[in-house]
């Protein structure tokens, strides 16, 4: 086995190259995969842009499908060959938050100027997936054998986007016969439209203004699709509703706009389940908050990580309840990816998501 | 029995009057109660303030305590000349909302240009209790009678501040082992201290700048007291907590800033639960909302209100689990009530809750 | 209109009969319906062998789809004529309870020897729906507009098994990615195998012995079928999860030997919803039960019931989340009825539930 | 240091002895604590007494405080010399289990001849803590610094019977204004009494038949107390609820008689929350049960561990929230365990908690 790999790595506000890394030394508690696929995310972009600033040097991407390389002396329970998945947050299982119960937020995490948060390494803060390999950290908790009969990219949203975008239905507390509406369609708006299927909406909405994505949107279980570009959607969403408005409204996009209007079609006691990155101060306005007499909530989610939500989602699309598949719409080699992410960047070509193979 | 009665109704912004109102007609699902002890609240001075907008000529007035008179003739259960009281919010238990566990939210009530919301109608869309008599409606889901041995000052609080200040702590989810700060002491703000302290947060910190009030919310149970008109709040709490942060931050004021220190003192996947009614548009700074990430929950709750949740309140005083007939600073006639509204619009001599007989 | 009507009554044990009845007065908070459509719950049987008692004269029959006939006097927001169905169980939404939330429990119902209980009145403490009209109390509260382009069979599922056997799911907890069991795929046990399904089980596995109700599970949402007269089904259930056991093992039968496969096949930590009207003591093996260190949970639940529920559960359909109207195997004539009780006493000819037409 | 220690061991049914055994060598994740203070648990008892099967040779106990003699080379964020506690459950942090916030279902104990369950290790599947030292497996999940100011004693129940009993009040849903009942009153049961009083129960009902137990059950929170011995415990909870019922009643002994009491006096919709270690099959009385309509929960709990339980547990103490100190009634050295056994299995002197020092 070569010593170097090839790795996007950060290089400074604008610029992402592809380089020369040595393959990482394997700690008695980390596990190396072999990244055998994975993907370019809207938060990759960022931090491109230097939106979201990261250290230069960093590898970028975390959303690893592969095969474990090296497992660290201590890790129990693998074996090397096998093919696993780990998601986009890698949850240590041993903090205080863990032990709580909230293992996205065990502090490992944090972001440009923000409080201490969440448990996102990967690409953020160390290195991540668009590269050969990728060192995952506490492997017991982290890796998930997929299951036979599932391709890499039958699997390849479960690490971030399906993990999400489910976490906006069960989070925000979806029942059986809700409204829902979902703010944008790109993939993870895609997969909270899902997400709010799966768990009994019997009325969703979708909302976005790229006649494809709406399209996608039906696929994924949108009942009602409203394209913001040509229709005021609150006046649509609360016509659909009789006046009544949403259980439940879903962000799923990280703008005032969507944010406001999210609040703005809640029925009173409605809950408005956030999952997008803001990049500016919200306002809330009062007339949209019943002046904080309406028993609503916000409720926002970071991805939930870790080897047990992985094998869940991978069950439900094991089990056929969901095909992903489809969110797939262009395929690149690692040696390729800076073009995967100007297309991507660009929005060119209808693109959803982009499978990467090394 | 007189036809007519004194009641305070609102004239016009800047103004209410003691006036005599013929006493209301029974329908047959309401029930009359005469008015034994009944108190002044925060709203009730905005209403005068003509800055939350009622009809002109409305009975003012939300917290009844007193004695039914007449019962109309389909409600089956009570007796005429029963000690009741009944819920600021009256909930119909036959709306929507109510079959749905939405008490507070059966669309009964609305808000000045807002969307319509809540069960609040005394003294708000129906005559109020600053009366010798008020109509109580939908009265079989609304009475409680009073427990033998409880005082008209005991159970004061429960038709509003008690029911209100306790729902913070219990819709914000605190557990056992739980850091909560309550911004604000006044009268709900003190309740939200108790209700905490009662849920079994081990740490309370408690943040006002009148010194009486945060003596009275040691009574209450706080374990720290911040005021704010010498130390900042925030960083203070941070210190207090070991930069650890708060698992519940409870706003009982109603002002950006106090919201947003709630926001700036969270843990991730910490909870605000909020109980201002607010008078302006809120902001959600950036770096104090980790951006969308933190796992956070901004939760609001309007006073629950209904026969159990009185019934549940009364035990709680006869339980002897807390005692807050020390928030009675001041007690005046109804005759005196305009006065009454002077002393508390100012917040003169230390007033924290005025009992108002007829 | 005439002033009798037809009514199924239960006459002694073993024997109901159609019998003339005259047409129920309309009390002021009353609705009387003519029904248009109901049907024969596995309850009624087990009320006409006399192993339910009621009392005798009582008309059977907690199912009704129809039309508003005429209103009380004091029932509000609905207009005669207007297409309704009520539910199973009535809730007045003004008790101690409903005002809880917990409307089946209302204490409006009974039963032989056992605590007072629930609110199941139809054909249990009043009259039923076996009838060409039958009187809803608390009108308001229970009568729910069934949504134009639904027809009666349609609907015939709400008031009762898809209310029951969706509860399952719903108070069992069932999660995305979840793997659940329900054992007997009667109507209500095929209720709950979508119900799982609607919640986003990942693997449903369906038990029964009847190949027809096997093959009508898979329908339902079933992944694996269990034939317990070919198969003992805590092994082979052991076998398909790998030895894991199951999130949520669903009763809908009522017996012994279900409720005690339900305990052996629950993971760590599992949880048992059960449906089941049980008519013997039960046991609860020592190991099956980890001895009490299993952090498990047993949850009964009765019919789910008020014009809310009913309005989602109608809206599931009318979003085309599922068809239940292949339930509906047989038609009779109310003047038949009599044969349709022997026919579903003796589950001939594959029946599952029958459509009775006054 | 020596390499000798003396620990506790099972020899056979019906004896146990203090032996000199090897202090145990320290694994990469494991840390070694010097035991100064642990204590005697009922389940010791069934173990000596065979009735809970362990292995020949295993050291006893589960409920250690000590000081941190030796870190394992894995282990990071603490340092040697340290206060800390650990629970008497010891997840890993890292099964599927505990990433699906079931801490205490990793699946790392077992029971005679019971399904594979439960984290519990220490003296059960591993080498306990009635020692001068014991190994902590999963050092980073378990270890908990112990506040300054807080004494050995003070948190002495901390691992085992606060953490058990308050998770009886926890996963049962004591609300504010629950009326509970708590069956007997041992360590476990005060502890449970404590824990309904912390989550906001407005009465709580005690019961035993020991009168120095029911007088410490007042201390913890009790408002009434019943001494089976004298009064039929189901005739007198009904009476002092009106025949309403309670809403939670908590099974802390572990036989039929208490469990089917438990399941008699529940309302409607009420939850009986089970702490007992059973050691026969259970009996469900068909009239107890509302023959399955009850909308009732039977809910099991195992002792939640973890340093974040520990963590939390110990901030109610050092919050002054409740004093567990009176209930240490004996002090004994480790010398003498073996007259602590035999003192605390014969129930003398009134004994309820025995603080054994090595």
């Amino acid at each position: 086995m070569s010593t170097k790999m090839k790795a996007l790595t950060f290089v400074e506000p604008g610029k992402v190259a592809l380089e020369d890394r040595p393959i990482p030394d394997v700690g008695p508690t980390d596990a190396l995969m072999r990244v055998t696929t994975t993907t370019v995310c809207g938060t990759d972009i960022h931090i491109m842009k230097g939106e979201y600033p990261v250290e230069g040097g960093l590898v970028i991407g975390h959303e690893p499908v592969g095969v474990i390389e090296k497992l660290g002396r201590e890790v129990q329970g693998y074996e090397e060959g096998q093919r696993v998945i780990a998601g986009a947050i890698c949850p240590s299982g041993t903090s205080y938050g863990c032990l709580d119960g909230l293992h996205s937020q065990d502090g490992q995490g944090h972001a440009h100027g923000l409080k201490p948060m969440g448990g996102w390494r990967f690409g953020n803060t160390i290195d991540g997936c668009q590269a050969e390999y990728v060192l995952v950290p506490d492997a017991m908790a982290n890796l998930a054998p997929v299951p036979d009969g599932l391709s890499d990219e039958q699997v390849l949203m479960c690490p971030d986007i399906m993990s999400t975008g489910f976490a906006a239905a069960e989070r925000g507390g979806v029942r059986i016969g809700d409204i829902v509406v979902v703010f944008a369609q790109g993939p993870i708006g895609l997969c909270a439209t899902a997400g709010a299927k799966l768990r009994g909406a019997s009325m969703i909405i979708a909302v976005d203004q790229v006649p494809e994505r709406l399209e996608m949107a039906r696929k994924m279980g949108a009942d009602h699709v409203v394209n913001f570009g040509k229709t005021d959607p609150v006046e649509e969403i609360m016509r659909l509703t009789d006046g009544r408005g949403v259980d439940v409204s879903i962000e799923a996009l990280g703008l005032q706009e969507t944010f406001e209007a999210c609040l703005r079609v809640l029925k009173p006691g409605g809950t408005l389940s956030s999952l997008g990155v803001y990049s500016a101060d919200l306002k809330i306005p009062l007339d949209a908050f019943s002046a904080g007499l309406g028993d609503n909530r916000i409720i926002t989610s970071l991805c939930p990580g870790g080897k047990e939500r992985m094998r869940r989602l991978m069950n439900v699309i094991e089990g056929g309840r969901i095909d992903l598949e489809p969110l797939v719409t262009h395929r690149y080699d690692l040696e390729d990816i800076e073009a995967a992410y100007e297309l991507f960047a660009n929005q060119e070509d209808g693109v959803l998501k982009i499978a990467v193979t090394p």
